[in-house]
């Protein structure tokens, strides 16, 4: 324990693990341990840039709040957490794969019914969603919950415009469920391409490296349903120019979809719009979840 | 770019780099995706871990201020602060070891003059420091600049006790210079050992992790002079019980010295002390700065 020199001090830190008694927290720590020693290592880190990476992480950490969360937003560019989603979706051929959770999810998003517009004054195009939620064997999967959210036509997610008294009005976000045949569909804004938020750390840190902020267009989607896994994911836009350079890895080819231009006329719940809008027709195939062990 | 897994995301995000003008930073980066994805696919990390992890350096961020540094107590307690000092600092033998700089460092300490009090009301036995700073050939440096810090008896850095209305009354540390013969004394108090600040995420972890808070007893010390690289070390009690357990694995053999008791009488520097006393007397040997490169 004395005299620790670069390499020994692997071996000295795992060492000091010995006591601890959840097996799994002490083998991710080796593990992270193992690798962080070799990452100084292997780059030969001087003090002056550990201690840029010590402000670097502290800047992180002063500009995460409860509506920015600048944590994920690092995992998101560095591909962690598409590595992270990829390693734990191993789904049968023909469920809708899921992608990055993203910083932007809230968890008191508005209740909707259907065909409701919930963009709520959000600014875009409008856009009608609709599409079925099924098992993989086809069966339709009712009073299942889904959330969407999205940026506006400036790119903003509502919880990054606050109001003048810093709250925040709920817009292009809300929950709702659907019917008996496991149809769903509702009001809202085309989505566009956005710059992720770049003014804090992690946009300096992409500057540097010559990296770009932009994500394709798309929607977040979150559907929960009993007996189902979980899913997290987005539908893209087709044609979007950044579908190729994601700044957080997440797009998936089987989520890239056709958003279907209108010139004004009738919405497909029946109501006239007087301006050009969009549809999206979209299903999403849920995967069923292990069997619980009986107790 | 499109449906990457959890392996090919690696090769994607090191590609991304491409643009990045600045090599070192490219290259830094690149090392470090190249582990942290590594470390993600050895441990396979789930989604909740990964959340945990989100929110472990959330916590670490909002706990950090301008007087709390957890993010490099965070490095200490894995060892990255040790292996980073202990590649930094090849010198030639005799030259004294330099070990990590801890979180408590502040730049304005308080100036003294020789033989001054530094300890300025915190509460310890009393210590009276003196030793002599030189060139490995054995030249005293003259007007060599020494910083010092420590925690009083209750184990707490005075950041750590600020006053009702929120400032800092500096204690147990100051500035002061080297005389022409390169000499330095000053009064203090005992160094103690002291568990780092556990009531944070920092402190979580490490009981999680079975692992106690405790650093042997020592001072930290920074001298600097011009022609000399700058040293950052501590000199550690001997006979201290954490010496073989430091929570920040920072103990370096030829740094641990001999602090001397003495009963009631007279201290080093002439004056009468009325209760017992001790004593430390460590010499610093500094490296030769190298040569400047003519431009």
């Amino acid at each position: 324990m004395r005299n620790l020199n670069e390499v020994t001090i692997t071996q000295a830190v795992t060492a000091s693990l010995a006591g601890c008694e959840d097996a799994r927290l002490r083998g991710v720590v080796m593990k992270l341990v193992e690798h962080l020693h070799a990452f100084a290592r292997e780059t030969k880190l001087t003090e002056a840039e550990w201690a840029k990476a010590i402000a670097f992480l502290t800047a992180v950490g002063h500009i995460t709040d409860d509506k920015r969360q600048e944590f994920i937003l690092l995992s998101d560019v560095l591909g962690l957490s598409t590595l992270v989603v990829a390693q734990s979706h191993a789904k049968p051929e023909g469920c809708t794969e899921a992608t990055v959770f993203g910083p932007f999810y809230v968890a008191d998003s508005p209740q909707y019914a259907q065909f409701d517009d919930i963009a709520n004054g959000a600014r875009g195009e409008p856009c009608f969603v609709g599409g079925q939620v099924r098992s993989l064997d086809g069966e339709p999967v009712a009073h299942a919950s889904i959330e969407v959210w999205q940026a506006d036509e400036e790119g903003h997610y509502d919880v990054q415009v606050p109001e003048a008294d810093g709250t925040v009005t709920h817009r292009a976000r809300g929950r709702l469920h659907t019917d008996a045949d496991g149809r769903f569909a509702f009001r809202s804004i085309l989505a566009e391409p956005y710059p992720i938020p770049h003014d804090g750390p992690v946009g300096k840190l992409l500057e540097a490296l010559g990296r770009h902020p932009w994500r394709p267009a798309h929607l977040h989607f979150m559907i929960e349903a009993p007996g189902f896994e979980t899913l997290i994911t987005h539908v893209f836009r087709d044609g979007d120019r950044y579908l190729d350079s994601d700044v957080v890895f997440g797009v998936r080819s089987t989520l890239v979809a056709q958003w279907v231009r209108h010139e004004p006329g009738t919405a497909p719940d029946g109501s006239p719009v007087d301006v050009p809008f969009y549809t999206l027709d979209y299903d999403f195939v849920l995967n069923r979840a292990a069997a619980a062990v009986p107790a």
